[in-house]
């Protein structure tokens, strides 16, 4: 089973780059897993919405086999604690074989097709981020998960 | 008024400082805003929790005058949207001259007698980020309220 977290359009902050390497150092040898930032076309101000996500819905899409099971980043999403979030990733361990995929939108979120071919929806927060600052606090939630699951000094309750 | 961040521990991750510094340029123009991070003593890991977040409490509490409102950005406290976030802080522009303090504990969380002290708390998530990178995510959250109060083309709905 592998881990693929995949991100649309490219992650221009730089610090932000510096913080997921970070994390995504220490997560390589805990996981199978593997990071893609899904290269979209440039957006002007004028872009129509609606067609953005429709064409960003096609590359993400694409990225998605039949057997993934895909789990959107999405404001809609469920939300959870940092430890029901480690035993739902040691759950589907236990339960699947099947490749996971994080996704994580572009700036104007999700297309209908992608929520109707996700299999859950997980909300990191009410609140709003940049598409670009998800990554790095997803990275570092699914490594303080992991540092949950194996009993790692990293969470503190 | 005046809003004042205050942050518990110096930021040690170079990628969140450069991050808040991005930020806390642009929330520099738009309002009268400081930013000060506590000092406090090295922990070693056999440190006593209940003990550190006592002696950060004295650190925190020296900072707060009688007529400051004290937020916590704590996970037990109450979420918000981005959007309902701006009308909170707008609403405390409209109904009080008093200083507004958001302050971010350390790594251990906040002592009772803080919890006793404030008038409000705020949860940015239900997961658990590092107290060093909830700084970034905060100011990042408040540059997109007044980006939401002032009608700036930043959030999207």
């Amino acid at each position: 089973m592998k881990i693929q977290i995949l991100a649309t359009g490219i992650t221009t902050e730089k610090y932000l780059q510096n913080g997921m390497e970070a994390y995504y150092k220490r997560l390589t040898p805990m996981l199978s897993i593997n990071y893609e930032e899904i290269v979209t076309g440039r957006q002007s101000k004028k872009s129509n919405t609606a067609l953005v996500k429709k064409q960003e819905a096609e590359l993400q899409l694409k990225k998605v086999q039949s057997n993934d099971f895909l789990v959107l980043l999405d404001e809609k999403g469920k939300q959870m604690t940092s430890v029901q979030f480690s035993g739902y990733l040691q759950d589907h361990f236990n339960k699947t074989a099947h490749n996971l995929i994080f996704l994580m939108g572009g700036a104007y979120g999700f297309d209908e097709s992608v929520y109707r071919r996700a299999n859950q929806i997980i909300s990191v927060s009410s609140m709003t981020f940049t598409h670009q600052m998800i990554r790095l606090l997803f990275m570092e939630q699914l490594y303080r998960a992991m540092t949950i699951l194996k009993g790692l000094p990293y969470h503190h309750n």
